[in-house]
């Protein structure tokens, strides 16, 4: 086991995620928001399907309007009104024309549609005294040519992915069921929200924090109770969790105190430790291991620690298992807002948050960067990797961010 | 009524949202994920509530260490062994530590906490070779004070909300119950997905366009069905969606044609017409009206502008009514990533989507501004509002941009 880095810890995790095995599921189109799509979604019909008009108006023959003006009018006969939605009964031939609608088929033989406000027209006559020069006719596939791959596999839907489908007339689609993750909390100065204060003791934030960030993944947290520091009640609720959840999550127990069970956890249970403590800071006191097809990642038990190592180790793991094609947080280029007067001897992960200004990406670091609070977490929205051996940062640095 | 511009109209209906009204819920803290909370959520405790260990090793007193040195090594006896969550026994005096887990309280005496990998130990001594001159303590309320602010009322809960108020021991809290909202479409053009192509007919795409935007922002949307450009049907309609739902919005039947029957529903069923095509493109064939208590929108039929009506007009009352406290989309400056060739006689709504280079924010509008085009709605991340009277524009102009 020689996995050391950020990098090599999160490419052993995306090797053992098999998105192909996860089930998949077929559920209603108006359920499908923020789902992830299981099948390519490719064009069967052009949209529109037919000629259409662009505006409520006459269908006509250019042609018969060419000598139109002011001092002699063209006037054409109505053979009928075509609303959105019927089928034209004649065809448009010399001297015709046909009311239209916004949305309706352009009768045969017409070339063009003239909107009814330049026109003078009774019931059954229309009256132009200037040529008709544009079409106004939204030719079959303007928006949507057949064949066009309309979704791929593995995005997460869209309000406008939903609408492009539902455009096919596809009123059922294949998803990937949800990850379920499983959340374990360990130590034994936890305490559960709800419950009275002691003294020495904290609330368990962890579970809450991690399963916000799950929940904003499109994944299931499966909150799970909080453990005490004990070896045997830790491998028993560990092995539960891989019972039902497709990944586990444990806080806690992964550092160098005396009371830190995890690794010895991960060997009674049978499992592979695949990294355990990375060089990165906060966060880097975790662990990696698989046992029975399934990832258990052992996170610090310091929320704002525990994060990073979700974020920056478990989630490119995690998405890609979900079935997502885009596997890593988009990374982009920023101003740092502020210095950063520490200098970094191992790699630095830097939460921050993103701050316009007059068309520039500013990221300012979190005033709290200290493991353990939560508050330091509030309005993250972008996290820099500082690379091992960075001197201090100057204000207007440009720096390569991660958007959360 | 000389409601005109997208300004006056939104204003109106921001006038008529009572979010007071809106019923409150009390849920379990970890079911509210991306809810709205409907109370101030003030720190009762401070975080942590005691003197707490930063890291695992021992609890001193700086006096003690102060004459240490390779050459006069100082051993202190050590008085107990204090885990995470439990309560010290001893107080530290003059010649004692205690060893000390990370998060474990500080006994009574000691002033600092030294990283046992900085010592050398037995299980009764511990041996330093230099002065210890940093606490390594976190004080009571070093992450929060007591009755700080920590949520506001209004928010909506993010995963660092959720884990500030688990610090609180909060197990439930009261947020807003989501919002209802009635989608009708009108047209006897359009066909429901699942059902056989017929020519000259389109699938309605936008109950899922916009109910994918209303799910984007936390409220229910309620998928009604086509309705035939028939008015006695349509007043049914509308009156018993307003039954159920907390909004209604209808798509189609508001523009100058012939079928537009939307004004005209909204005299039968006795509602207040508070508006009537606005000076915006697209989108502004809309109507905003005013039934018991509810807002009913009427938006265009076609899909690109049913969706800038709903973004710019519906969403600021749609989101104040929900309860949140920031009811405008955010806005920033971007600069034009291509040239823009039209003029604006009316105000125009352009589509587009952020590309950053370089740190910068680029607003590039979207291919295909079709109003009836479904797929120019994708990956459409911005809005820029281009006032009435304004000139092409070029690319490496600045814009004002609200981001979706």
């Amino acid at each position: 086991m020689n996995i050391q880095t950020l990098k090599e810890a999160s490419d052993c995790l995306l090797n053992l995620a098999k998105p192909e095995t996860q089930a998949i599921e077929h559920i209603l189109l108006q359920d499908a928001f923020e789902r992830i799509l299981a099948e390519d979604i490719t064009a069967k019909i052009p949209v529109p399907s037919f000629a259409k008009s662009a505006y409520d108006g006459y269908a006509l023959r250019q042609a018969d309007t060419a000598a139109a003006s002011p001092e002699h009018p063209v006037t054409l006969d109505v053979t009928e009104v075509i609303p959105a939605g019927s089928v034209p009964t004649y065809p448009i031939t010399e001297g015709k024309a046909a009311r239209i609608m916004t949305g309706a088929p352009v009768p045969e033989g017409a070339d063009a549609i003239i909107m009814h406000e330049r026109t003078s027209f009774t019931e059954n006559t229309v009256t132009l005294t200037a040529p008709v020069t544009s079409a106004n006719i939204i030719p079959p596939g303007e928006d949507v040519a057949a064949e066009t791959l309309l979704v791929p596999k593995g995005k997460i839907l869209t309000a406008s992915d939903l609408a492009l489908i539902a455009g096919q007339g596809i009123a059922e689609i294949g998803v990937y069921k949800k990850l379920s993750i499983g959340l374990i909390s360990t130590g034994s100065e936890l305490l559960n929200t709800g419950s009275p204060l002691e003294y020495g003791k904290i609330y368990n934030t962890n579970p809450y924090l991690l399963g916000g960030y799950i929940q904003k993944h499109h994944m299931t947290a499966n909150y799970l109770n909080t453990v005490s520091d004990d070896l045997d009640s830790l491998c028993r609720a560990v092995l539960d969790a891989l019972k039902t959840n497709d990944v586990v999550i444990t806080t806690g127990g992964v550092s160098a105190g005396d009371f830190d069970y995890m690794p010895e956890v991960i060997r009674r249970i049978g499992g592979d430790l695949l990294f355990h403590r990375l060089k990165f800071k906060p966060g880097g006191a975790m662990l990696g291991a698989f046992k029975d097809g399934k990832v258990i990642l052992g996170l610090s038990g310091n929320p704002g620690a525990a994060a990073t190592g979700l974020l920056c180790v478990g989630f490119p793991f995690m998405r890609k298992l979900s079935g997502r094609s885009d596997i890593t947080f988009s990374q982009t280029t920023a101003y740092l807002g502020v210095d950063f007067k520490k200098s970094s001897p191992v790699t630095r992960i830097l939460k921050g948050h993103s701050d316009f200004k007059n068309g520039m990406l500013y990221f300012t670091p979190l005033s709290n960067q200290h493991n353990g609070s939560v508050s330091s977490m509030s309005d993250c929205d972008l996290l820099a990797i500082i690379p091992a051996g960075s001197k201090p940062l100057a204000a207007g640095d440009k720096l390569e961010v991660y958007i959360l």
